[in-house]
């Protein structure tokens, strides 16, 4: 596979990602559906991989494994609408052997719309949990939060 | 509107909803897609509401209001796979003035798959909190669950 | 793999397969969101193999191949909303070695809602087309619509 | 609501619109599940709206009315997996007084992945044919595809 490039950017430790809000992500009450934050959280999650070098792709093609969530946290602050753009800010704040953690937060203009944080852990193509890749950690370790 | 016959049934106090996992479910990895997941609980919260006269749409459609999630926790226990019949079972935890809290797990026969908490507050058409209707407090009342 | 039950059943050679639309499937506009209905066509046509006895999942897990499709063609007639339980009707118009064709229509009550074909073709895990399963061909034979 | 930036830009008569595939718009058949490229293709002309200055979402705030599919016609030709990055190129084939219709194809660099023809009627908030802004008109008609 070809190198891919990222559409988001790092600002320090954060990793900042833009989307907009289409007809397909919401829901009659005029605002985004509750669940498709999760997608929104998992495109800025892939973006930031892809930035640091992580090619969860290759990774899952030649049978070592992939990330699966462990836990979910979300909150939902305020509704976002259709058409606007949106920024979805990713920071590392756990790394164990076998798991990440990731907070995140989308944000409208200086509005926080949704916060999660997501527990992935690395687990073989069986689905059992198993050490993440050696370069996953080291292209990871510069960018492990140290609190605000 | 025509009276909508639910889909699940209560066993107690619990509802059980039955779904089945189809390819727009799953994901490269073969499993269904976490964010998923938000979308089976909440066509069980739908139906369960559905089975206790919760008319969801007549009160939305008339102005007065709808929930909206504010906190969900997931947490991921087992992959659940293409084909394979899930039960989403549902309680109601928490009642308050504004916001319902209902706790549900997915199972797939006696394996949990993933289990969800999720606090839903009425809010206005303009997205304000407000007091949810006295015939869904009602309605509620007798589901609240009282510990197991 | 244990055996799946169907949840539609068949009318003559029609399948009827019955759904409710869920917040999910909406969007702002109050109506079903027009991608949808391929997600409801796919559910319905993956419960009509079961029903004869296509097994995908098996089929696809052995590294014998799946269905992918080639040509969708939608039809849009009426809205569809929230809460409201739609049935799809699905028939088989053309078999041949290496594809099928479905026609089938969404229904609200005697509305026609949506009517859609697609034609699927059997593809060797690496995506290439290939004669699908004897055994599949078998069950579909006597499903083959002969016209009305 | 403030002005919005398209994230596409017109060659010519002809609006490019990029995106990546994530892991929520694959299957477990390892490539893009098709509803999905319906998504696909309504990203990009919401984008193509936009930048020829259709605000839709104003238009159905104020109650005049939004487009509704009529008919789809997809081809899909190859199948585009995780992390590729996609091109939407779409055009104008037809305009008429309630009606457009939008000729679109799916590129992965120089394959062509799916093709889309939609046509989008201009309904009422009460879901009636009802004719289109003649601003939106007048953005639409020098993009008008005059055959190639």
């Amino acid at each position: 596979m070809h190198a891919l490039s990222a559409i988001g950017r790092f600002e320090g430790l954060e990793h900042h990602f833009g989307l907009r809000v289409y007809f397909e992500d919401t829901d009659l009450t005029g605002v985004v559906y509750h669940a498709n934050y999760l997608r929104y959280l998992e495109r800025a999650r892939s973006d930031m991989l892809l930035a640091v070098g992580v090619d969860q792709r290759a990774t899952f093609e030649s049978g070592e494994g992939a990330y699966a969530l462990r836990n979910v946290r979300l909150e939902f602050r305020a509704p976002a609408r259709f058409g606007e753009e949106l920024i979805v800010i990713s920071r590392l704040v756990s790394m164990r052997a076998a798991a990440v953690t990731i907070q995140q937060r989308v944000m409208r203009v200086q509005t926080i719309v949704a916060t999660g944080e997501v527990e992935a852990a690395f687990v073989s193509p069986a689905g059992r949990p198993r050490r993440q890749p050696a370069q996953w950690v080291a292209a990871f370790e510069p960018l492990l939060w140290k609190g605000n």
